[in-house]
């Protein structure tokens, strides 16, 4: 497994699930077009999963072809399975990295595929960059992500206040590169305006949706830190979202633990109301996940993408509970905690009033291309000590 | 393996090699009495390995009895079996928190197992304490204590620095506990004087050390992320020592990657100058370790030892590289590069200046007791926000 | 997690799927009860995945309390991922192995955590027993339950052909019991009229089914060494079942590489068809499975439990396909090939014949006891030789 | 990590240990070089550890490049770490063969490695082929050696016996094809003469010898069914070789279960008597240590070498103890039980008995291509089936 780089530096990103893939995927593109950068994919975890979309496939659409795939998720979902999957796969990522000998890896956010990523390379002496450190959320991610930013060498924050809060935890601020977040760059270069035929393209179970009427999207999914909680929580938002008679896109959870919990109250609300017009979908492409988003009239439940694409999109946003707890967000979001009145009170005042202006609070669109530079000409250096 | 614990709070201490055991003994001892604690061992990594030395039977010796014990080194002490090792002890220490359900796990300082037990008890929702978070070192332990402490609800600094460090990465100042550490309480109770059999009782390899004459000790650890230059570095301060002509006792290294180049230099040693007077060891009893150290003319090599329990001995130390840079030191260390020469102008300055007074910059010796009473009592939250 | 055996062998079973447990939870019973036996259960892989029923309520129910519980399937349903299952459990079992102590591992038929049990027990040098040796059927089981014979030292075989055909393959006789197959005891001790509740009683999706009239019961696994091919193979058995309009219990597939293929087929009828007289069930309990399938006009798929419990119940059936290639059967059995005509025109004759008469091939209801017998009593040897 | 093979099979050969690839290594040339194959090399387990020889190097002299490398062998050398470097080792090369997707995987006799390659081979649908099956000894290779055969699709035995055990077994005598064993190509394509500057060009341990004057060999490996024994078993070997005063070669042993036991009754006796005549080697490479053995006025201990290399060479060898219980020699071999006094008896009968005439019995030396062929022409069929 030779790699014949001409002195290129090796770049891996490893791309571990359907909204990681989003929030890299402009860096793909500027790695690999990037004259002294050699891009290698590393595709794992949720990423390979049927029941999580086909990524893989949607990146070969893209021009993108895996390296080495690894098949990592323990199933389960529970927060044992949660560290057994990042046990496995940093196993793996190390045979990996042995073999493909990158110069630096890329490894983003907060989840636990990223850990693994991070724990992985920087054992192993390879540089490590990130992206979306310094954000502050709930969940494990809020752990996770600190965590890695101690393990990182090459920060690429998307806002203000994160950049601070990354070089506040000690990092030498040379290594602090306000960037703006990649996962803005794929909505600020595309036509964001519904395709007609959106809703026929894409293959999930409920009533069929009329791209012609008014519709609501909702994404809900489990808070690790509250395991055990998801079910009486997602009741609430399925109360309040179906209690407005709205068509709705509603997309299944991550495979974070709880996930169960939250797909068994949207079974059993289907079971239940086999006629609600409310689809339910496994996946989108990126593009059409923030066309789809740019044209709700209301984006609900605990996605970042509600606070960071919807900021850009200036899409009404109703963020439940505790998931995002903390995070910054622009004008465009209502916080609402899991209680369906609440919800449905929060959703009522978007809808009413509307879209929002445009906010680059979280990136302008060029992220893309600032990364791979900095990747470029950055000096490589592994040795980190705390900056105070 | 029902735990019947009368409602006492559960605190699994994880042990992994002999330094671990020895700076987590007392706590160990300290929370197996507290009338509201409930102590959970589990033994694994190089713990169980012969070539480190029989640590479980050191244990025994103590009156502690494992829960749990399990394999968790991957063979080849490189960086990537670093890696590997790391993502297999989460594996298995997920499915041993699972079956033993700690409220509490405790981790200590900044190892690769370390960052698995902290790992595995977060994603799991279980209560992190950390030892020894805060200090400033090289090597790759310099990025995963501070990674563990992103990870860890609650912390017990052993100096005034670290816990000022600890609360400006972020943390919650009511979770940062000043004890000390618990290594200076192991060294602070016993009779600290050199037993005359101590060099009988050790078997090892090499001449037999008189007691009854001044002695060095020697321990030099890779630096993980000088990988690849050990062999050379253990050269410079094998030619010092050497030329001292000293009798003088040697520990073999630990199981970091690059052991095998330190080994490979000190049985090259052993080869070319078979009746030199030094002894290689492979273990002491915690407390058989701080006698040879409290007695030693001189300790030199890359061990934390020198600068933690050395400032408490008064014992003259020579820390050689980078392993410890940065790190607080009372007055009893000389820094020295790897270089033969300036190795040997240290020790023979600190032959010279003999032994310095005590210093309780890492603890008063009552770490212990501090640390159990505050596992007892603490609130245990797990969900983590960056204190800013 | 010390064990108190008073001198009574430990008997480890690990008990990994809904199948598993029902094939040996006879001999559950008869060790626990056994005066000179001690049991030990571990829970492992899909017994403990919410989406294969829940195993572990169901032991609950029955009184065994699992030692030790453990995930181990790597999700995916691939080749791949049911080797690296395989590795997993591997690890996971030698663990538990190491610190349960057992003196005497047993496990059961043919499936991949069949052979990590295999394996953990026999290079941990812990006598090795096994149900269901001998057998000749499809699939990678084939493979798997010769090689586990090869591995274990005590063999319970189910039939006089199995018996002769483990001693053919070079196992010592002495080590070789024809006891029957103790998924027969759980039949034989039952009252199997079929409680009018019963559909009432387990939820899952599709219309309710009348305890009251005829009904099919269909389980069709997918082929590991066919992979890939098991969407069209489940979409003739499904044509051939609607097409008859009886109303009709399904169950849903096990954990097995293809899998996703079984439920995307079945999925899809359930969306084009929502109003089929077709019921979804996950799981039922053993003695409530054995029940159905003693009440059903015909039990079509590739179960064994058609050619095993089938015999011994009467039920017409219909065994589509490789799975069961080779394997014994009774008079109950018609075999038709991946065909929705065969598969239809199969079912009609086995409607039109009615129930068969009671065989005993694959056991007469007493193995339990005779396992226990001689697990208590045989003498355990550890070293194997081919015995020519 | 694509394999543009231009429609040829792609071989893949799993490298694990010094003696594993001296006993394939002929293959390899032969597959690399026949028109309709491709070779892919993976190495893994103690092939790539510092301790056991530097296997790759070995292998780069001899033009062989590794495709992928893999660190499998969880440390401990404990029955317990040989299951588990097994289940790690399947998780590793599932994911190897996912990336590499090999038509056939070949395998080599009867080695913990060799239970990983053939089970993650097997549930992944790739063809496997193996030699070394059929053949009787002791240890748990026997089990593993059998379980292999009923795992493997295409069968390469050695002897004519073994091939008949084989088809015994139940194995489809199509499948069966007796090559001779690729151990003995590796020596009769050679000058087997001893290079007089052998004993300077390893490096070792011990008194320097001399290849003028008359040598023993002696390399005993513990027995995993008699784990915990090693140290008195090779004690009453190491009293009967030192008793005879005759410059000895003595190996380092495997990496089985128990080797910590050997290697400390090794290394005791060095540090009693550092001047006896005894040079302690880590690894020869495939080649010298034919010459070596051929050399020799005898080979002691337990490796099948004594028996197979042995034969077709006619050094007298004395095998001890249980290892290679059952297995088929030649005249060379005198058979010594654990015991100082018959050990002793045995070597002196073969010193005085001298070479033995050449047996084929395990080959004529044209294994290699053989295999080549077969492996090239041979129908791939996955789907097993006993074959009474």
């Amino acid at each position: 497994m030779t790699n014949n780089s001409g002195g290129r530096r090796k770049v891996c990103i490893v791309v571990n699930s359907r909204a990681n893939y989003g929030r890299i995927k402009t860096v793909l593109a500027a790695v690999k077009e990037h004259p002294e950068l050699q891009l290698q994919i590393v595709v794992g975890a949720s990423a390979l999963l049927y029941r999580f979309g086909n990524v893989q496939e949607i990146m070969a659409h893209d021009g993108f072809t895996a390296d080495t795939t690894v098949y990592t998720i323990v199933e389960g979902e529970t927060p044992t399975t949660m560290a057994k999957s990042t046990g496995l796969a940093i196993m793996e990522l190390a045979t990996i990295f042995e073999n493909l000998k990158p110069d630096i890896v890329l490894t983003v956010a907060d989840r636990f595929e990223t850990m693994a990523t991070a724990v992985a390379a920087s054992y192993m002496n390879i540089a490590l960059a990130h992206t979306q450190g310094g954000e502050v959320t709930g969940s494990i991610d809020e752990s996770v992500r600190h965590a890695v930013t101690k393990l990182a060498h090459i920060h690429f924050p998307a806002t203000e206040q994160a950049a601070r809060n990354i070089i506040a935890m000690g990092e030498d601020p040379a290594a602090v590169h306000l960037t703006g977040c990649p996962s803005i760059d794929a909505i600020a270069q595309i036509d964001l305006s519904l395709p007609t035929d959106l809703f026929d393209r894409y293959k999930g179970v409920g009533p069929v949706l009329d791209s012609a009427k008014p519709y609501m999207v909702v994404l809900q999914h489990p808070v690790t830190t509250e395991y055990g909680q998801g079910y009486r929580q997602i009741r609430e938002t399925v109360d309040a979202v179906h209690s407005l008679g709205m068509q709705t896109a509603w997309l299944w959870p991550n495979v974070d633990a709880g996930s169960d919990d939250i797909s068994k109250g949207l079974r059993e609300f289907r079971e239940r109301h086999p006629d609600a017009p409310i689809h339910f979908y496994r996946n989108f492409s990126v593009e059409d996940y923030a066309r789809l988003v740019n044209n709700a009239a209301c984006l609900t439940g605990n996605s970042s993408s509600a606070l960071r694409e919807g900021a850009f999109l200036g899409t009404p946003a109703v963020n439940v509970g505790t998931r995002q707890g903390g995070r910054e967000s622009a004008s465009n979001v209502i916080h609402a905690d899991y209680d369906a009145a609440a919800i449905r009170n929060a959703i009522e005042r978007q809808l009413q009033h509307g879209r929002y202006p445009r906010s680059t609070l979280f990136g302008d669109g060029h992220a893309d291309k600032r990364i791979a530079d900095i990747l470029a000409r950055t000096e490589l250096r592994i040795q980190k000590r705390l900056h105070y």
